[in-house]
């Protein structure tokens, strides 16, 4: 199977070069993200070919990273997210990934955003002290009609046991969701253990400056990401893979350093 | 934890230039591999530093791969595995990887080949139809004093049930193993599981010439991977995986087209 469409924030019909964000037939989306996929010249080694992707190879504040305690966030940041439940979803797999749009806002000190949708990767793009997980959720905000994106990322580690609730449910519609631009409505998504996990005060946050995991790798993102996982069991996590097969960028170079990209070019051999 | 040692592998005292790889110490390994790690500038896409390395960056039959049909293995090939089972064996985390030395032979048509390690990847290097898996074992086979190698590989799905033998024995060991260097003696080793897996008429073989996965990325490698995969249970996956963390390297491009860092080269913006 092969992925195919994108990054979608529900928001206005207006486009913001800088950001190479743009907002159409009501949702906000990235530009030329249509053709990029996970594997050979049009995966993530490839993501630059269209020039204004140029940040995939160029970037120095790129995600997803390697999280160290450096990125903990300063415990005297305020973080208030407010989801609530909601009878049904509509789950996409967008070709990218499954995802669903959904409301909600998220305070982060006195600077508010509104979610526009959720999405998942696996294995994980990000990676806490090298060690990878199966899978990863990115819940995308905006403000200012999309010039300013915030992600709350959470991580998924495989048990014998019972996935979270909204995971359940989700995998309970993923499974007709094999073809590419299919969707399926879900049973009530329960918000409640996502919201607890951020707000729980034995849980470390992380939080950087970093860029968009998919072309065009917009930068100026705030990433927030707890360390600690939550559940996804064994048989919803074989669903999500089932579907999604891969669809993880590789972990990109320390902050402020070179793009991996530069490094390679730099470092290639002369003829 | 940052994983340092090698692909070592067990043979004479002799270097050998055209493949980069030196036999020391009555181990065959290849050099400069001791500072490659997964992670940023000593990561994949800076393998290539050393000069010796150079393939890693520009090679067209790198590993691993995305295998498709098209690259199954013809049903008039033969292929004669023979290992037998041990009483115990040294489990090492050699900082690069879980990696037991080991012996047997393999046959492929009229070639025999000696096996001297087996070793492991989290998550899988190799995907099937763009899906990975949660582990990938690779036992590495040598003939004509180490000029030649074939790799014989299997995939690892994740399962709330139990693990095969091999995995299941290897995974009590594994668990002392956090710091790198550290070795463990197992308890027996059972590889007719392994043996009926490759030997199984119900189950397709992948073959293909790709390289090491690992610096210096020397080609000439025979690949043979079964598509189906083998059981490992959740707790023993997270043992390997915390142990491990992340020890794969990026898909590389589909065989004899451009190496993917030529291409994101050849891509790079201009300044």
């Amino acid at each position: 199977m092969h992925l195919a469409a994108s990054l979608i924030f529900a928001a206005l019909f207006t486009c913001l070069p800088v950001s190479s964000i743009c907002v159409q037939d009501g949702a906000l989306h990235t530009r030329d993200h249509a053709g990029f996929t996970y594997t050979g010249e049009t995966g993530p080694l490839g993501w630059t070919k269209p020039k204004h992707n140029k940040l995939c190879s160029t970037g120095k504040h790129q995600s997803p990273i390697n999280l160290v305690a450096a990125n903990a966030m300063s415990t005297k940041e305020s973080l208030t997210i407010d989801i609530s439940d909601v009878d049904s979803g509509e789950l996409e797999n967008t070709g990218h990934s499954l995802q669903v749009k959904a409301k909600g806002t998220v305070k982060l000190g006195e600077q508010e955003y509104a979610l526009s949708q959720f999405h998942f990767h696996t294995p994980s793009e990000h990676r806490v002290d090298d060690e990878y997980y199966p899978l990863e959720m990115h819940m995308v905000f905006t403000r200012d009609s999309g010039k300013k994106l915030l992600v709350l990322g959470t991580l998924f580690e495989v048990t014998k046991d019972s996935s979270i609730d909204l995971i359940a449910t989700l995998a309970k519609s993923a499974k007709e969701l094999t073809d590419t631009k299919k969707t399926a409505t879900t049973e009530k998504l329960v918000f409640s253990g996502i919201k607890a996990h951020f707000d729980s005060a034995s849980n470390t946050l992380y939080k950087y400056e970093g860029s968009l995991t998919t072309p065009p790798c917009t930068e100026g993102v705030t990433w927030i990401i707890v360390k600690q996982t939550l559940s996804v069991n064994v048989d919803d996590f074989l669903t999500f893979k089932n579907v999604m097969k891969f669809n993880s960028r590789y972990t990109q170079n320390t902050l402020g350093r070179n793009n991996l990209i530069t490094v390679a070019k730099n470092n290639y051999p002369k003829a």
